[in-house]
């Protein structure tokens, strides 16, 4: 797989998807373009998904709440007969390589919780109205939806037949919603999940696996019913115009390097490292949300954000050898902390809210980034506020002390605002700093109260917010045998040892998926029962079952 | 590996391990003995371990708690000069099939656990008196007692190097005890888990990895001066005699079985599945604590703790491919129930207290065992308190309804009583039942009205507490397409799920041992560049790093 996969689509080229408006209900028609894969070798039947039909679908529900904020209930829906949707395709998994399926999952895991994230932050909730076959994949995401309708009929049913069939979990949240989200008694969920041909009818509510049953005959009228009663009871404000998600202004180069208008990607394939420079405002801030909202997707915390986010997602899918990410920043930190300013001070207004939310869902995003990360604090930059949160992201930080020979840029300093102590909380839901300082109250007060106060190098790490200062006879040195040595380790210990550091504390529903129910799957993935010659992926479709190993491990 | 493995062991044969008893304090030497591995092809040099190693400490651990209640810190210490301990013994992990090391960490993992329920439901601390290098599984040796000292000297440290050395994880809960027992900030982790050589002196204090640091000279004195001040501190009743663990009364068969006293595990290999009976007490249950003392080991509820303990290690270790555990009880339920009354009226008792809290662990290590479970409820069975408990530890359970022709055994039945309401909560924090009824308080206040009632099938299926019911016709039929079609799946897909949906709700220090970490460490377990012939554990010791391929997933 060397094509380069774009997670950037222009709405007026989807192939799977289409959405028709009815005031504030949403209909999404799930319709997949069977010969429209991103790969060649499968053919995406009954509504089967691949990586490409997921983006198309990441893009809708990002546009629906940039462009269409008059939305406040989605209805998911098929565009096909007798199928919802068949899940994953099996084909795709079963050609795809170890790392694929991996960030293929995680991708897909990111954007089913953007349904639920759609309805906490920002009051559009999400419908899944099933007609016909829903399994697997299908049914995970109508179980990413908050409220299931299921038509009453002898071939609508809902179904997890992976385990059964195909010898690997559900790796979208299945496993997990099936139990914490929807409360699915621990032996039903058992029963349900070891069950190829799936559940339906009464039993399927009676068991919780949907919220209604309805008859045929009433099941649509019933649906739009729902879905503007849920529109009428929603709290989410009015708002009559959105603003436009521009295409990114963007350049890729062979070796691997992108250039945004605000973001340099520096790839160096031989050392596996890319650096990212997130470049500080030119401009000042917007005076006022109007101001912001008439720059739309050209507002510099937007525009910073969709950046940021496309570059990883190219790394994560694209950049497979770069296993160590350097993050820098360069820029004027007092005139970034007026344009976070303006949004937190405007943050019942909806587009400050969608940037902030925006920029929430993006810091997730990086932590469950399995490449080793660091950030060097040099001098120049501007790790003020949300961008002082990446500090706390990644799994390092080096910051320069004291003066630079030859270097006039300003000192190093690290600001706090408000927005590290609530706004941009991590999937275990606590704050970075609450996390970094688990259980010490002390060391967050004392934080909080240096919130605006540029922080040099000797106060900042008093204040333990980076992890090593280093000055001008040090720093050059320390920072080269830091990234090789980290760059020679084995990528499979560092995803590991990451994936366990970076979440201390309480878990979550999404701390779940993210950690026991994919780790499991990932281990799945490399097993010769799911994934050899005679394992069940490769036998699918052949009449075969897998053949087995029935040694439990 | 065909050799058995047995977990039952004389303290007069110990080979690694030594006590030295002084009033409240127990001294618990560390001295491996290199040539006593469990298998050939590995010398256990430098105090590194193995199963056979490890099975002795649990043995230590629970004769600690049984025969030398009297104890009240046990200091864990290195019987060798120079080195604490090295951990895990690398040749062994190189040369162990996948299944093995699986297993063989999990039950160390459990070991690890005991230390920290020793002082919460015992008051029985434990100190960790480190000494010379203590790297990797020594060190999470330490992380599981819960203060640590360290001579501060030039060769004491401690480590967790497997990440850079060794290209796997610390996988005994090291990663999860540094982040959310020791609060060691997160970056700070990370510094020390790449670090091969560890952290000494004042800065293993500083960052939390160990709670003093003290000069070489004095440090045995400050050991012994602590341990006793902690035992002088703490609310552990004082009680001069403990009771004797005597040998357990078994029988090994060559298909498998094994016939204990009052357990019987029939194996079927052909069918990959095995039947546990236990069966109810045939005695009344002694008068009061001090007949049960009498009795010790004899008594009927530490008996089959015992014996059930053992089985479900010999099947866990010896017998892997019987992926299929089905639980059966027989005998009467209301003399099994006095029994069980007996420990719960005097829970204050230390040994009622004993043998309630290893029957918490003995459930605990029944949720964590990677096979399928089902419970038969047959009539003439006696699932009651306690052994109900387990209905709600096995994936699903089925309950024979109504007559049966030719059966007159007493009719099938479900009896609840307070031991499933609290004294028996799972690693998750939450008892059996709230994990099956999440969130839904209704459902558990039912359950709990019921203490004491003989619930036949259709009030245990109205009560939620059994997945199906099942009367004459349909009974044999049903049971035996479950039986192939489970015996069938694959064994992976059902690790994967079951480890999944048994936990539902919220997660814990220990949950995420078990769950994140070790699904982690169990993917890196299978990848290549830890166990290909050019990884990492493969190449230990040759003086050539593992051959990684680069690419991160």
């Amino acid at each position: 797989m060397t094509k380069r996969i774009d997670f950037q689509v222009d709405p007026a080229a989807y192939r799977h998807w289409r959405v028709e408006y009815d005031g504030p209900v949403a209909n999404l028609f799930m319709d997949v373009d069977e010969n429209g894969g991103l790969f060649d070798g499968y053919l995406l039947k009954l509504n089967s998904y691949d990586l490409g039909v997921d983006i198309e679908l990441a893009d809708v529900v990002q546009r629906m709440r940039f462009e269409h904020p008059e939305v406040k209930t989605i209805v998911m829906q098929s565009g096909k007969d007798r199928v919802f949707c068949a899940g994953a395709n099996i084909r795709m998994l079963g050609g795809a390589a170890h790392s694929h399926k991996v960030n293929f999952c995680k991708f897909t895991n990111e954007t089913r919780n953007t349904f639920e994230a759609a309805e906490a932050d920002s009051g559009q909730k999400y419908i899944a109205a099933v007609r016909g076959s829903c399994a697997g994949g299908g049914y995970e995401l109508a179980l990413a939806c908050n409220h299931i309708m299921l038509t009453d009929d002898s071939t609508s049913n809902v179904a997890l037949p992976e385990v059964p069939l195909l010898a690997v979990l559900p790796g979208t949240g299945g496993l997990t919603r099936v139990t914490d989200k929807r409360k699915v008694r621990r032996d039903l969920a058992d029963v349900f999940c070891s069950t190829e041909e799936g559940v339906r009818g009464k039993r399927a509510r009676d068991w919780r696996l949907v919220d209604e049953v309805i008859a045929n005959s009433k099941f649509d009228a019933a649906v739009q019913e729902r879905a503007h009663e849920f529109a009428a009871a929603s709290n989410k404000a009015d708002v009559a115009e959105g603003i436009t998600l521009s295409p990114l202004d963007r350049t890729f180069h062979d070796d691997g390097s992108v250039t945004y208008s605000t973001v340099e990607v520096v790839a160096d394939r031989k050392a596996q490292t890319v650096t990212l420079t997130l470049n500080g405002p030119e401009e000042d801030a917007p005076a006022d949300m109007a101001a912001f909202t008439a720059q739309g997707a050209q507002a510099y915390m937007l525009r910073l954000a969709r950046e940021l986010d496309d570059a990883i997602l190219h790394l994560r899918l694209n950049e497979p050898s770069l296993g160590l990410m350097v993050f820098r920043t360069q820029g004027d930190p007092d005139k970034l902390a007026a344009h976070e300013a303006l949004l937190t001070a405007n943050a019942d207004h909806w587009l400050a809210n969608e940037v902030l939310q925006y920029w929430k869902r993006l810091l997730k995003r990086v932590d469950v980034t399995s490449r080793s990360m660091v950030a060097l604090i040099e001098h120049g930059s501007c790790f003020a506020g949300i961008l002082a949160e990446l500090l706390f992201a990644v799994d390092r930080s080096y910051m320069m002390e004291d003066e630079f020979e030859g270097d006039n840029r300003p000192l190093a300093t690290v600001t706090l605002s408000s927005a590290n102590f609530g706004p941009m909380k991590m999937a275990n839901g606590l704050t970075r700093l609450e996390t970094r300082f688990l259980d010490d109250d002390g060391a967050i007060a004392r934080a909080r109260e240096t919130i605006g106060e540029a922080l040099d190098a000797e106060a900042a790490e008093a204040a333990g917010l980076v992890t090593m200062i280093l000055d001008d006879i040090d720093w050059e040195d320390e920072i080269r045998i830091f990234l090789e040595e980290r760059a020679s380790f084995s990528p499979d210990a560092m995803t590991g040892m990451e994936a366990n550091l970076r979440f201390a504390g309480p878990e979550t529903m999404e701390t779940r998926i993210f950690g026991r129910l994919t780790a499991w799957q990932n281990w799945i993935f490399n097993r010769p029962n799911a994934v050899g010659a005679d394992g069940a992926l490769q036998r699918y479709g052949s009449g075969k079952r897998g053949d087995y190993n029935m040694e439990r491990v």
